[in-house]
């Protein structure tokens, strides 16, 4: 299955730098394969990588198999990675820079809030009259010293499938792939969405009509 | 014809996926073929798609045919397509989840209204000196309980070829799969234009010079 | 030749499409090839037209070669094409409904005039310190009813390569199909900037530092 | 290795075009090739290119190796490329007429300066906490005419990756064609989040929580 799960990615990853979320070799994504985890390697253009470029990890992050080349490193979001799998049983993690998810971050204080969209139904565990809130904790200079907060915020928001990094991005899971793609897609319609509410005057979080 | 209909569905699909109207599994469409509409799955990637995904259902929404994967089921706009295919002989609508045609409901009370642009020549039955009209229905928690407001818009604007639903999306077909294609860009220019007209300050129905 | 310029207006117009100037079958391009010119024909869909579907029409508008399928028309553009091939010697024109040359006549009265941009050089005549104008004349209910208006907006800019046409989009030509397109690049380059300034409060003149 | 090389930046070069940063023959990319550079030509339009259109130029900029067609001539960025190259011992550069990059020379006076942006991150000695500056000088009528410019910034500013150049683009270079790369896209992000928020009212250096 890994063979499978290795272009998978890459074929996701190049969707993903045409919607603008993986810019400048930043945000990626991992699959989960049985017990171990397929990752890409860190720092590298997300939309040029080849399938033997990816690194398997187990689940306590510790390398299974790495590529030929010597000089790459698994992704440094390996750790944020492990902890949405672990703590939520997801079966992929997607990390996105896109502009929206980040401006999304500078318009609300400790959480963002939107309701009475109809793609918050695309996440699980939300209806069309529910207020869908995703915690938003702050950046820090390593992207590996984020794994303490991310887990902070997993663990007090229970039923989130995403976190925002401040100023930085955002983490979307499922329980696959193809249920974390979706989350990830509705999350980024719904952080433009509040970007272009604001910009109309137009509250994120409906008052009644 | 139905193949050629199947792979025509998931040709569009990938259109309108790369235009950001079936983002996370929502939105799609629907063609009809002689007595019969080929419909894709609820809740699958539409820009994913093969021929063989597609349901055929009759013109009262019975399954006809339907994949081999068993955990399909026909989409959930199938009985919003049939109204304007029995209401309005449409051979084909399409369900928009676009962030224009969303952002456009925000704008206006029960009706969007937009006059002097030449893509308004683009909807059947309309001039450059028009004013076009497209209802706004409120949204409701499950999409199937549409059906009753969309067929209560549709009889009352009898030369409306679209319906909108408040922060969700909208609905525009045509008498055919291309005229259904030709309408959905024209709206959707339509609604993107009065978005950026209030961004401007500018009315979207002209005064006069 | 006329061969290779049919595909090239094919392989032109699914570029046009991805940059949003010809959607919902509006817009469009003619080529000069010789004596005549290739024109595609009225009300289809831009990105989807074969080399078979051209016409070849002579300098005064009459058909000289039209494609098989009998209900296919010459594009409603063509009366408006030759003005700028007979007045201007172009060996190509671009009919575009971008959302920015559109809105950039929301903007302007009877002249759009912007400075002090380095696009502008992409304009044959003009230089980074010039003010480039663009006449803009009103639009008609039927799009042949534009020909005069734009026969004198030519006569009176003898220096313009470009003509907008109010809440409807623009003509742009140049010596061949490369000058064209690069013009029609750089005018629509030119446009969002105009927009893009407005939204910032900037204005296109530059009034020195 | 100048084939692949070649081959490259006729790849690279559509990618460009593809995120706007080409339009109209404007901006483009070097990659250095031992002691030579290779170089496109002068107002050709950048995605169509083939490998068979490159210069090669040594670092003094003495054309060693041209095209077969005899019209064309060495980009017109060569001498601004060649700053860079021997400056900074740049190992490519590129050239952007990005309308982010533009916009942003126009909401600052001498420098951009942005901060606490992950993006931040992928610039070359950069932290998150850091603030980042860039230099904007002014545009000149002819594009060689930036040379001095662009050395005098070069030398007051000796840890930046970029120049940005008022009304007109930015010039971003790496010490490989991949870091040159990163660092454009990242830049990209940052002149567009600064436009952004500066149309959400949102300060881009970072005052405290």
């Amino acid at each position: 299955m890994a063979d499978d799960v290795r272009s998978l990615i890459c074929d996701l990853a190049r969707t993903f730098y045409g919607l603008g979320w993986v810019s400048g070799t930043g945000g990626g994504i991992c699959i989960r394969d049985g017990e171990h985890v397929v990752v890409a390697p860190s720092g590298v253009q997300k939309e040029r990588m080849s399938p033997g470029d990816m690194f398997t990890i187990a689940l306590d992050g510790a390398v299974v198999t790495r590529p030929a080349n010597e000089k790459l490193h698994p992704s440094e979001c390996s750790s944020l990675f492990l902890k949405a799998i672990n703590l939520r049983n997801a079966g992929a993690v997607i990390h996105s820079h896109s502009m929206y998810a980040m401006a999304a971050t500078l318009l609300f204080d400790s959480e963002f809030a939107i309701s009475h969209l109809e793609m918050i139904k695309g996440i699980q565990g939300y209806g069309y009259h529910d207020t869908l809130v995703v915690p938003i904790i702050d950046n820090t200079a390593r992207e590996c010293d984020l794994a303490d907060a991310l887990e902070d915020a997993i663990l007090r928001y229970p039923s989130t499938s995403a976190v925002l990094v401040r100023r930085h991005g955002v983490y979307v899971w499922g329980s696959d792939w193809v249920r974390a793609k979706t989350h990830a897609e509705c999350y980024e319609y719904l952080f433009r969405a509040a970007v272009e509410m604001r910009r109309l005057g137009i509250p994120t979080r409906f008052e009644g009509a």
